[in-house]
């Protein structure tokens, strides 16, 4: 139990990176409009992936896995609506 | 171990389309040389995560999670490579 609790704290800061590593990204794009380097069909497998990764952590119990991927598949939703809402300009 | 396998192969689908979501990207960064969208806060700390992740993965044995984080470390590294290299264009 000790083992499983030290491990769930690396997969939780792993979680946490990849989770935060989004919300510069997602600040980004809102304040400078700027969505040329962004890919579409990179948002939209990656959102596919995320939802994937979702069913795969519940299946799992992998509380790492669930709370990275909630929060993940929000941001990546952002992003999809920015770049929509701004490719034109 | 039939669930275990089905469960696993939920796993690898979703590892496939977050790691191929990274192609797309990188591909366009490489051909275009326009990294002004990406972040580099964000690409150093999801390279931090996605390490981690391997770590994690191997420890609770998901195939999925070491593959995925195995294929996506040298794309977010070449991510942060170019736009090392393409920033003061």
């Amino acid at each position: 139990m000790t083992e499983i609790n030290s491990i769930e704290i690396i997969g939780l800061i792993a979680a946490t990176c990849t989770t935060a590593a989004f919300l510069p990204q997602v600040y980004q794009t809102w304040k400078t409009k700027n969505v040329s380097g962004l890919s579409l069909p990179m948002l939209t497998i990656f959102f596919t992936g995320v939802l994937l990764w979702l069913v795969y952590g519940t299946y799992i119990h992998s509380l790492s896995i669930i709370l990275a991927n909630a929060i993940t598949i929000v941001s990546v939703f952002l992003l999809i609506v920015f770049k929509l809402r701004y490719r034109n300009r």
